[in-house]
């Protein structure tokens, strides 16, 4: 009966947040969990989870190769849940394997991420775990104008827009905001 | 302020009927609708959304080369909300389209549809549907076992699971159940 | 791992609409449920569901006296799911035994009903249902405006609104309509 | 087009961390927020809104005399957002007043707190919360049992089950265990 469950939200949103949380809550009952972020990821360290309120806590990272069912291994069976962070870069086969963990081996998997890049594209990863989640929840946050923010613009270290460049672009100068729609479409 | 509704459900949840009540609500008050369903699916004939419980309208068709922009044209200003059934087969183009049209027109717009096909594989305009939707919902229904299905399978005239194929198979013998991720996995 | 659910809205969102699907999906499977409505709502007959669509159905009626527990008997063994209409009606007694049901003998249990009166005061009935539901959900409707409707006016043959009265007046002239927060507020 | 939110969970689940995280969210946009939180609950300290990861924060308190509107005053023209932490104790009255600043006023309003007692009883802020808020989101968080808990149970300092007493009782040694319906009712 465990379930896949997808927590998405715009960037900024206090998804890192939520998921120390709920590994706190878990964990406050004697139970264990384990916790995975991307390794791409490396703005605040590698194999980190920062809440920006403050608290962070290493964990475990994946990227392209990992295999989650070796990587649980006989860990499976006395694992209450396990939390992935930065889940839009799972690949497609790493969802699917998340899935079929969920509903054969009865791990519950809580996902946290972004559903679409800097040009409104699905992150592969993201609409794999939209497609297959039994449960997907919206972490909410707002954009400048103050509605609800759902993309995400990437910006130069001037706050310019910028709209070409690969999907993935992480380090250095670049850096996100979160938007409404209809700021994304105005040419902010 | 408007926004991109998307209700997904399993197959044989009641997604057609959802869709004739919010356009009764709407029409009740004396507001114009427009609804579309895709040209492909002519299971209960061309242009028509049939509920299971009975009820039946006619309606306008989609297929890929349908703009919706232009389809709408200067009927925009006055359209209380646009519903859109079989949305699974809209293209990415015309998911895009309809999102611009929620934000930068106005138009409110629900689309109800599957979200994976038969093998568990999303269809493309779902996905994008997923991806950009300023609300997600979930229609409900119940697997064979009782669980609540999330998956839709390919069966033959004798019951039997089918597992290859094109992804879109709508005429003739073939038919679909919706099942649980357990049962997905379990007799594949 | 029954759950006990409240699906709310305003009036006229389609709540029968959506209990008759339900029961549908259930019994295309085969399954059995059973179907309650309020004995005091009589406008499309005693012990009708009625959808605004066209289907209706012949039901069970509740009133204050009705034990559920009793009413189920041994029945609840077999039963797939206990569907109840008109569910703000319900005593407090009633809906903790239903909580009690729905967790200790593991019937599946969906509330259809309003939140509240023409007043914005609760039904006791709702109020204990929102307390103790396992999962709330949204029917979801417009107010003339245009903006979701949540609350419930109450007016006369010609239209006036009536803000005095029994919290219960089904029969006779006096009909509802439902509204925004705003326009709720503002003296229409 | 404000609104008013009711994000309610059991105990323990995570709610002031959720609350300064969205304070957070509008603050880091150079957004005015307000928070309240209820004086009786001085658990952490007065005026204090604590998450269990660490972060927590001074905010202001309301009583049973506090008037909102007033509160506001003037301020509700630029404020962002009033955000209230253990909202289960407001009175039905600022209840009803918050659900008007939201609706005639214009101010979003999110409210976090508890739904039921010890004893699976409504709190009459939370009851009348449930039925005006425009939004009901749940807050997740485990029984020990790793079900999803719903219901608050109070116990002493030994862990055993307390079923008699005030509805609210903070201080001193009483403490509070959050379990789900089948547990709340396996050893009443």
């Amino acid at each position: 009966m465990a379930k896949l469950y997808f927590r998405y939200s715009a960037m900024n949103a206090g998804k890192s947040t939520a998921l120390l949380q709920v590994a706190h809550n878990y964990e406050e009952h004697g139970r264990k969990v384990r916790i995975f972020t991307a390794a791409i990821d490396r703005r605040f360290g590698d194999g980190l989870v920062t809440s920006r309120l403050g608290p962070q806590r290493e964990v475990e990272t994946f990227d392209d190769k990992t295999n989650f069912t070796e990587a649980l291994g006989t860990d499976a069976a006395d694992l209450s849940c396990l939390l992935v962070d930065e889940s839009q870069f799972l690949t497609i086969d790493q969802v699917r394997d998340l899935h079929r963990i969920a509903h054969v081996t009865g791990v519950p998997i809580i996902c946290y991420g972004l559903r679409s890049d800097f040009l409104g594209n699905p992150f592969p990863g993201a609409a794999h775990l939209l497609t297959l989640a039994d449960s997907i929840e919206e972490i909410k946050t707002i954009c400048a104008c103050g509605r609800k923010a759902t993309m995400n613009v990437r910006i130069d270290e001037h706050g310019k827009r910028i709209t070409q460049g690969a999907q993935i672009a992480i380090e250095g100068e670049t850096r996100y905001i979160q938007t409404c729609g209809r700021c994304f479409y105005s040419d902010a």
